[in-house]
């Protein structure tokens, strides 16, 4: 293995009600929130950040019910979703998992506002949905 | 609220068996372990960490079925457990939250090697287990 250092980018929740988990994150908890909430049309979700040390807490909600999001929240109920973790090289991490038999979700990075990304599947993480970035 | 900085300390995966899953955000993710593994026998688990830059990821592997971590394992399956933030007051926080409604599973702090903590209730925060640190 590469000697190379992992960041932690964000933890995920799946949220039944962005607003009201801002206000417990936010305004209860006490992390300060990183940015507006916005929405992702394709993947059928609304999305906030708020800030935790140099990682962040990214809240999600489901708009559309045909979503693996809703379907998500509809079978497991609201809670930790997944973990984001910054690689130097997507391309060499996930060959490299790829050769060591770890199934890939995203055989090849996706790619969002030029940002490279993929997503480990949790059947070879223990049950951890694993998202990975690409450092910029 | 009074303005202060929360931190990460850790995120807590539930794993099937230690050995397998340090191999796994060991040596295929490449997280740095952090320290020997070792047994809390009075909650009947063994945990291990590796870090993950400034925070830590915890993982837990229930010893005896009676076991909360167990239970958990058999009814949710392995995966992502908990969070872990650390207050500046533990106290203040705790009395902070429970004024505001939040179900708090400690309602006092309790203590392990000198680290103070208390635990909040999945019902009051969108079903996520968060356990709270006091920053030493």
């Amino acid at each position: 293995m590469e000697v190379e250092s992992l960041v932690l980018n964000h933890i995920a929740l799946v949220v039944e009600d962005l607003r009201e988990a801002l206000a417990f994150w936010g305004e209860k908890v006490g992390l300060p929130v990183a940015g507006a909430a916005e929405t992702i049309a394709d993947e059928g979700v609304d999305i906030a950040f708020l800030q935790l040390g140099d990682a962040r807490l990214e809240l999600i909600q489901p708009r559309d019910q045909a979503s693996g999001v809703a379907r998500y929240l509809a079978k497991r109920g609201a809670g930790l979703h997944h973990l984001c973790l910054e690689v130097p090289s997507l391309d060499a991490k996930l060959g490299e998992l790829a050769a060591q038999g770890i199934e890939l979700i995203n055989e090849a990075p996706r790619e969002r506002d030029g940002r490279r990304y993929a997503f480990v599947h949790p059947a070879s993480t223990g049950g951890v949905l694993l998202e990975l970035y690409e450092r910029r």
